[in-house]
C-alpha cells in the first residue's frame, strides 16, 4: 500500500470508531486524493466530503461484490460481531466474523498490486484466562467465540499476505476509553463509565480491586494506530502480521487517582466490590510488551494524564 | 471420550488412511462395542462388520445432519481437500477445510457429554518455509492454503474444547509412508515411490539431496496415533490440544542405504537431482521436537529398519 491511496473502504463504519475513522481519513493529508466508501449494516451517519456511504450485509455476497467492485487499494475491516454478541447469537458471530470476513479477504485477492488490508483484531485472542505475560511470543489461546474468530482470520490474513494476495496488517485493540454511552450491559462498560463518573462527581462502584491492573488506550490513540496500520510500509513486514498494540497496563487504584488530580472538584466517590470473572477478564491483566508494534510506529497514550484528557476528549457518541 | 465409545463416526473413511482406519477401528477390542459409521464422498469400499457406509457431501448441511444424527461420541474428521488440490481449487478447498469442518464441529458440540473429536492436521501448518527448528512452542505461520485452513480449524477445535463443547484434539501428520499407488503428479510422492523402487529392483532419480531430511512415519504409526488420540484421557489434555506428532527425521541418503540393507538382493540404482522447491518443502526438515505428544503415549517407528518393514507392509491401495 502506499500513502496515495486512490479507493479506501472502510466495513463497521457506523461504529464508534468506524464513525471517527472515516471522519480521520476524510480530513488527513495522506489520503487527500482518496475516495472513500464507508459501510455497515445500517447507513452510516457521518458524511464528510468525499465519503460515500453504503448501507448493506456483509453476509450477503452480493453486496461484499459491491463494496470491492472498484477494488479498493486500502480497506479497514471493522465489522464484527463484538465479544458477548458472539457469545449470546454464535451462528451470526459466525457468518459475519468467519464466513464473511475470509469472504471479503477472498475478494479483495489482488497479486498484481495487493491492497493493504487493515483488520481490527483484538486481545481477545488471549484467553481468558490470560497468561502471566503477553508479549509477541505468546501463543493466543482463544476460549470466547470471538477471540477464536479474530484469531483464525489473522491466521488467513498471514496467509493471503504471505502469498501476495493482499498486503495484510491486523492489529490487537486492547480496551479503548472512554465512550460516554458504553452500554452497562457489557461486562466491561465500568471502565468507560468510570471517567465520566468521576469528571461529572457521581459515585460508582467498581468490580475490581484497586491493585487490578487493565490494559487501555484512548479513542485518537486507537484512531490513530488505524492510520499508522494504512501507512506501516509493506517491506517492514515479516509473517508475523497480526501484532498486540501497545497500551498502558493501568491499575484501578491509579486510574482514579489520576482521575482526581484531573478533576480536583470532584465529589465523586468511588468504592471496589469485586466481582472473581470480571477480576479474571478485565481487572487482572498482565504485563504487556509489544515491540514489534512498537517497532513499526504504533503508539499508547504514553501517561495517565494524557490518556484521561484524550479519553474525554473522544467519547462522546 | 471413555475407551467405551457407543457410535463411531469416521469421515474421509475411503481416502488411504481412512480405509485401514475404519478396519482397525472395527478389529480393536477398545472398540468392541461400538457401532462404526463410516462416510466419504464416494460409498467406502471396505465394509468390516459393525460399520455402516454412507456417501455424501460434507458440505451439503443435510447430510452433515443426518452423520451426526446418533450423537457420536467419538469422531475421527479426515476428510479434507488436500495440499496441491487445495492450491489448485481453493474455493473447494475451503468449502470442505473450513465451511463443512467449522459446521461439523459446531454440530457435535454436546456440552453435557462431549464427544472426542480427532481432527488429522498436518504439519504443513508450518510453512514453507519451515523455521529452524520445530518444537511445542513454535509458532506456526501456515503460507499454503492446506495449511492455514488446517490451523484455522486447530484454533476452531481449541476453543470449542476449553469450553466443553467437544473433546477435542488436532494430530499433526507428517509424511506418511509408503503407499505403493502414490500419484506420481503430487510433489512428494518420490518418498513413497523410493521404499518401492529399491524393493522391486527399479531405478529411481530423487530430487532432494542425500544429506537432506524429511519426517515419516509408516502407515500402521499413523494409524496407531489415530487410535492413540481417541484414547488419552480427557483429563490429560490441557489447554494445547494441537500437537505435532513424533516422527523420524530421515536423511534421504541414510534411507536409501537402509532399504538395500532390507533388500540385499536389490539392484536398483538411486540417483540425485534435487530441485530447489522440492528440497525446501520437502527435503530439508528441521530438527522436530515432539514432547507434548510422546507425553501422552504417541510414537514414532523407532528405527529406520522398522519403519520400512511397517511401511512396506501396509502400502496397498
Amino acid at each position: 500500500m502506499s500513502p496515495s491511496a486512490r479507493t479506501i473502504l472502510v466495513t463497521g463504519a457506523n461504529g464508534f470508531i468506524g464513525r471517527r475513522l472515516v471522519a480521520r481519513l476524510a480530513g488527513d493529508p495522506h489520503f487527500a486524493e482518496a475516495r472513500i466508501t464507508a459501510c455497515d449494516i445500517v447507513e452510516p451517519a457521518l458524511s464528510p466530503p468525499r465519503v460515500e456511504r453504503v448501507a448493506g450485509d456483509l453476509t450477503d455476497p452480493r453486496f461484499l461484490a459491491r463494496i470491492v467492485e472498484d477494488a479498493p487499494d486500502l480497506v479497514f475491516h471493522l465489522a464484527s460481531i463484538l465479544g458477548g454478541a458472539a457469545e449470546a447469537h454464535y451462528d451470526l458471530a459466525r457468518r459475519v466474523n468467519v464466513d464473511s470476513t475470509l469472504s471479503l479477504f477472498e475478494a479483495l485477492r489482488r497479486p498484481d498490486s495487493p491492497p493493504r488490508v487493515v483488520f481490527a483484531s483484538s486481545i481477545a485472542v488471549f484467553g481468558p484466562p490470560l497468561p502471566e505475560r503477553i508479549d509477541d511470543g505468546t501463543h493466543p489461546f482463544p476460549t470466547m467465540v470471538y477471540g477464536a474468530h479474530k484469531r483464525m482470520m489473522e491466521i488467513a490474513l498471514e496467509q493471503f499476505s504471505a502469498r501476495g494476495w493482499i498486503d495484510g496488517i491486523a492489529i490487537r485493540l486492547p480496551g479503548i476509553v472512554a465512550r460516554a454511552d458504553a452500554d452497562a450491559r457489557q461486562r466491561a462498560a465500568f471502565i468507560n463509565r468510570v471517567f465520566h463518573a468521576v469528571a461529572k462527581g457521581e459515585d460508582m462502584v467498581l468490580p475490581v480491586t484497586p491493585e487490578g491492573t487493565t490494559w487501555m488506550i484512548s479513542v485518537p490513540a486507537c484512531i490513530d494506530s488505524f492510520v499508522r496500520a494504512a501507512l506501516v510500509p509493506s517491506d517492514r513486514l515479516g509473517q508475523s502480521r497480526a501484532m498486540t498494540l501497545p497500551a498502558q497496563n493501568v491499575a484501578f487504584g491509579d486510574l482514579v487517582a489520576a482521575l482526581r488530580a484531573a478533576f480536583p472538584e470532584s465529589r465523586s466517590r468511588i468504592d471496589y466490590a469485586p466481582q472473581a470473572d470480571i477480576v479474571a477478564q478485565f481487572g487482572s491483566q498482565p504485563p504487556l510488551a509489544t515491540p514489534l508494534a512498537e517497532s513499526l510506529g504504533f503508539l499508547h497514550d504514553g501517561d495517565l494524564p494524557t490518556l484521561i484528557r484524550r479519553a474525554l476528549a473522544e467519547s462522546g457518541a
